[in-house]
């Protein structure tokens, strides 16, 4: 963290490099990681809001609670110079992009399929839609302001109002 | 887009060399854009799928024609080497980026603005949820298949499908 508050690129942060900021030898390090691709993954997890715990007392509860989580890490990815910087790079170096996708992007789905999925079997949600695209359906919205449209709004109560929209549908109550 | 086949990078494209290769002086471009950022985009529209004519016959026809459109742009990207890492490209050019989203991105979200609106005035959608909101909505689902999901599907009838689920919602038919 500290080498990327000074804005070291990412290309420039070695295994040598952290070690000796840190004051430790290169095998401690690698004790822990198998390499800078993984150490960085988690230095990022741990700069981010933590993965919400879900209420389990209904499908719309557990997805208020996802997109929640979607939404808090929206801002806090806004308010931090850092976290907004090293996502940017992120994208240009394909093995660390793949890391944080297998460790915190796909958990993160899985996570929302098994909520979706329960909420059919429990007859909460329409069965005739494929899960795969539900998640997109649900996920969409929240997605497109916090990672496509850096200037749109996240306001509070944000979460809430998308997944009763989607539940409800957007015609006019009959 | 011949410079462009050949791997010209973004940054290295000069009006100067983009006259030389279609062999006119440089006055000749400039009588035509105001510059690099200009031209290019228009180059990048043309090869782009054209935007949709809406049919104007119901707010769930006009959505599913602006989906659809998504959907072709989506797939025309993932099709061509070019529009793929000229788009990648793009996002690491602040100026580009700015006149694309200026003459492409905006007025598209003005026209599904629209659409919304036409739609709430005829009664065919709820009036309890702010338009900008509906739009993210509408879009999210496709945007992240094609921006955020370069490997997940854009089937034939994902446009209808889509408008068809958000329309309904997600709860069960009662």
């Amino acid at each position: 963290m500290k080498l990327l508050e000074d804005g070291v690129p990412l290309a420039e942060l070695s295994i040598e490099r952290i070690a000796r900021t840190a004051g430790v030898g290169k095998a401690t390090i690698y004790r822990r990681w198998s390499g800078k691709e993984e150490l960085f993954v988690d230095v990022l997890r741990a700069a981010e809001p933590v993965d919400p715990e879900l209420p389990g007392t209904s499908l719309r509860d557990d997805l208020v609670a996802l997109l929640e989580s979607l939404r808090r890490r929206g801002l806090a990815r806004r308010a931090s110079v850092i976290l907004h910087n090293v996502h940017a790079q992120m994208k240009s170096s394909p093995k660390i992009w793949a890391a944080y996708r297998d460790t915190v992007v796909l958990p993160r789905r899985r996570l929302g399929l098994e909520v979706l999925r329960r909420g059919r079997e429990n007859g909460e949600l329409r069965a005739d839609v494929d899960l795969e695209l539900l998640h997109d359906i649900v996920v969409g919205p929240l997605l497109v302001r916090t990672l496509l449209r850096p200037d749109a709004g996240l306001p509070d109560g944000l979460a809430e109002q998308v997944v009763d929209t989607l539940l409800q549908g957007l015609r006019p109550a009959p």
